[in-house]
């Protein structure tokens, strides 16, 4: 038997779930999950979650990356559809057009088959319902509510839980976290739009540099302005 | 304005899909999604799909077809896994082989996904929970928490129903149904192994066998044995 159980963490390559595989793994077996979308920055992205999984030491074989590409098919979002232009600065009152339609839900059903496959006990998600940009599926109502769906819909259900340790947090309390775990916060990437130098104005990186600000740490990337 | 509202409806290519889109086609404007996750038949479930949307007459711009590829690659069920043997006969008690974790939880998640970008109200699952091969993501009571994790982590969630019609019907009633509404039955295809003659032995054959049977009705299709 496993001394530790084993948890699955989607990784996207972004900090907060950089953040969420190094909380998870102070007690866990880590197993990674990253996917790609059809999203302008896939390729960067899904260096970052090979990288943070090198620095967390999790091998190939605890590595899942899965194609969800339909949901650029599906389309509705900035994120996949490069003809919608991305917003600048703070997110707004209203759900952003970079929303990817109902996205973590897919996530978190990948989790649970290859946790049922690899005998998970648990899935974990990067998501945070305070500053942040006000995407439904991020808010902690609804993993409670998926949780019960996966509790009677799944057939290992009843002893999977879904863990969304970040969602209550500020963004700066994640950076805090994420550099006393020691968090490889080095090697994630957040821009919605570059992929070589982050261009430091989109949603994400002013969210992103927000954070590393209020935390009165330093915020390791480089950014184009 | 539309006259009526546009529904969703998760189309295998099988008997119970092909009754659910026929029932949702009585009050709804319809747009099928239809899955390939890797499954020995896929290519012959495809084809009985776009002959179902053919016969229901939705033009091509209200079909769209996904690729769920990555459950094959998961793994854990001998539909994605031709190393596993496919069982034979009346389902047994414990959950089967065939069973692949989760499956339709991302059935329903791309319907949710497509119902927020071309504005459907409802989506629609033939899934039968009774007289079936007792897979955990087959049940109401799975149906109804995922509606609930849809109404809080959707965009349009609130005005979003999952419709299970034949949840609680005998596969001899959801024959019955199929046949009084004129479903294109002929066209369905339903077994788990073959592609050009139906084997008549898998446990699904054997299900849709025991339904006409039942129903005392005639099954168009022609099997092996």
């Amino acid at each position: 038997m496993r001394a530790r159980q084993r948890a699955i963490v989607l990784v996207s390559g972004g900090l907060d779930s950089c953040v969420t595989a190094a909380m998870a793994a102070r007690a866990h077996e880590l197993a990674l999950l990253h996917a790609t979308y059809g999203q302008r920055t896939a390729a960067r992205e899904r260096r970052a979650f090979e990288e943070i999984a090198d620095a967390l030491g999790v091998p190939a074989e605890r590595r899942c990356v899965i194609d969800l590409g339909f949901l650029a098919e599906l389309g509705g979002s900035a994120l996949t559809d490069a003809t919608l232009e991305l917003p600048h600065g703070p997110p707004g009152r209203e759900i952003p057009i970079t929303y990817v339609p109902f996205r973590n839900a897919h996530l978190l059903a990948a989790g649970v088959s290859w946790a049922e496959v690899i005998g998970a006990s648990s899935v974990w998600i990067g998501a945070v319902e305070q500053d942040s940009s006000g995407y439904p599926d991020c808010r902690a109502a609804f993993f409670g509510a998926f949780e019960r769906a996966v509790r009677l819909g799944a057939r290992e259900g009843q002893r999977l839980r879904i863990e969304a340790p970040l969602v209550a947090l500020s963004k700066a309390e994640i950076v805090r976290r994420g550099l006393a775990l020691d968090a490889p916060l080095q090697l994630t990437w957040s821009c919605y739009r570059s992929t070589d130098l982050a261009c430091g104005r989109c949603e994400s990186c002013w969210l992103r540099r927000e954070a590393f600000r209020l935390a009165g740490a330093s915020d390791p990337l480089a950014y184009a302005e």
